[in-house]
């Protein structure tokens, strides 16, 4: 994808993907390729199976491991309320670093319970006020601020799924990625191409939020209208990149494909009847290209990446009624 | 359990069931151990990821992977309906190896579609004729009959289950076994209690079907009547122990632990919920004994086996509602 005008950045090597695996080794959940009898030549990597439900564990395991003494016993600190507020405070309990979550007020009961489950200190305050709060805190009390994607840390731990990928089937022809902020497809993009450039990588996100898609055209990041981004029912992608994430996709993507949200939402339903795993929308988009853009993809033994599976009970509710 | 007074027989060793790992690795999935945050101590083996939806594929890879090549070439029969008929049919089709799958002719057409799916002739008849069919069959056509449970190959293919906890796991102190015919109890209780007999063996049936803890307590077979072993909606549990499971269990179960069924059903929703899998009533069984029962299992790090995830799509409605 041509045309890149992005600053020249240092990348995500293979080699820190590969420290990131030893570091994350034992924390995290070696999860397996599953073959599926109901697709010709697919393999889901079903990141659902992490414990607090999503991928975002491997790269907040790197992260916090890469701190120094000082730092870790400071403490760390986010202003991301889903899954990766999640796998932070996940990490950091393993880890024995005070984790604090600054959440928006209109957090659902659940998320905020969940959070405060893992052993995190949470914040409530005004949606607007997230970032600001935050700031605030490592400001006052020296916290570390680990965000969600934009991070190099983030980015090689992340990349561990595709390191396990080839680990498990070394003959794969493609490998299907969610791109959300573009942490997950960026590291894993890297490590697959970096291993064997002949297999294709490609990344999958909404139609009606398909910024990843127009920003790797354009060579910028581009941000959609926030009513374009929340009509996705994937509320995992509704992030846009980063300058650091659109480097490593313009650098190692090999195309975007967009699903529709009916799409989106019959691949959810599929993945429970036949996969047997309840998986959230933005996981279930890489099935959704499978399911219903077969044609467009490159031929081949294909890896699908279920990046989630933290599925709304009330979306459950219709979707399996 | 003392008191058996059965035919004393040869058992599968623990060799018999390494030889089976290695025969079925590759062809089965090396299913992960799963941290559960949201139960003390708990991680679940989750079998409802082989392809098929159970952890019969190991038993039935194992037991055609041992057949000579003129039987191989006859084919093989089987009068089991459930799982293990689906798992036959996949294993054949992975190795080359015709499966006749004889059913009574009520099966529900998913059933029917799906082990044709794989691969299988199915011979559809009168629910009383299946095992008479079967033996005419193997007669007529020189095929091998493949049975659930009552085999020595089936049971140490099952075994590899055992052997895989204890890989991921060394220090665990209690694994939790779903108990039906007996074939993966009998081969994870060998596995585990031959590897370390310390660590405590539990099968899990449903109260109104406890027929295993009869049978256990009797030291022979017992057998319920049908009105009970058909009402508990652990439909893969509904299976009596042969004299060669009945054996193993004696030789090697800790205890039975039985679970009512509102307890099999509010863990088949806590999987659901909070594990991120869909499992089949009769893979909860163990889930239900951790959640309802923890007192009157031994203390320390607990493995529950999730031995299937073929739920029933009207139960599954119910899963969010």
């Amino acid at each position: 994808m041509g045309g890149v005008t992005t600053l020249q950045q240092d990348l995500v090597r293979l080699d820190d993907i590969r420290d990131a695996a030893a570091r994350v080794s034992g924390l995290v959940v070696r999860t397996p390729l599953l073959p599926c009898p109901w697709a010709d030549d697919l393999w889901l990597k079903p990141e659902s199976l992490q414990p607090i439900g999503a991928f975002k564990l491997r790269g907040a395991t790197n992260a916090l491991h890469r701190l120094d003494l000082e730092r870790r016993s400071a403490g760390v600190i986010t202003h991301s309320s889903g899954n990766h507020g999640q796998a932070l405070a996940y990490a950091g309990r393993a880890l024995g670093i005070p984790v604090t979550v600054v959440m928006p007020d209109v957090s659902t009961p659940l998320k905020i319970e969940a959070t405060r489950g893992y052993g995190a200190e949470v914040i409530l305050v005004p949606q607007s006020q997230r970032e600001i709060v935050a700031g605030q805190l490592v400001a006052e009390r020296g916290l570390t601020l680990i965000p969600p994607y934009d991070h190099p840390d983030i980015i090689a731990g992340q990349g561990t799924v595709g390191l396990e990928i080839f680990e498990d089937l070394s003959s794969v022809d493609v490998v299907l990625v969610p791109v959300g902020g573009g942490g997950l497809s960026s590291g894993v993009a890297t490590a697959v191409k970096s291993l064997a450039p002949r297999v294709a990588v490609i990344g999958v996100e909404p139609a009606v939020a398909a910024d990843a898609a127009e920003s790797l055209a354009a060579g910028v990041v581009r941000t959609l209208p926030e009513a374009r981004m929340l009509s996705t029912v994937a509320d995992g992608l509704r992030t846009p990149l980063s300058e650091l994430t659109l480097a490593h996709l313009s650098a190692y993507l090999d195309a975007i494909i967009t699903v529709t949200e009916e799409e989106i939402l019959d691949a959810v339903k599929t993945l429970a009847r036949k996969a047997r795993l309840i998986a959230e929308p933005s996981g279930a988009v890489t099935t959704a290209a499978v399911l219903h853009h077969r044609d467009a993809l490159p031929a081949g033994r294909t890896v699908a990446v279920v990046s989630g599976g933290n599925l709304d009970p009330k979306l459950a509710a219709t979707l399996f009624a």
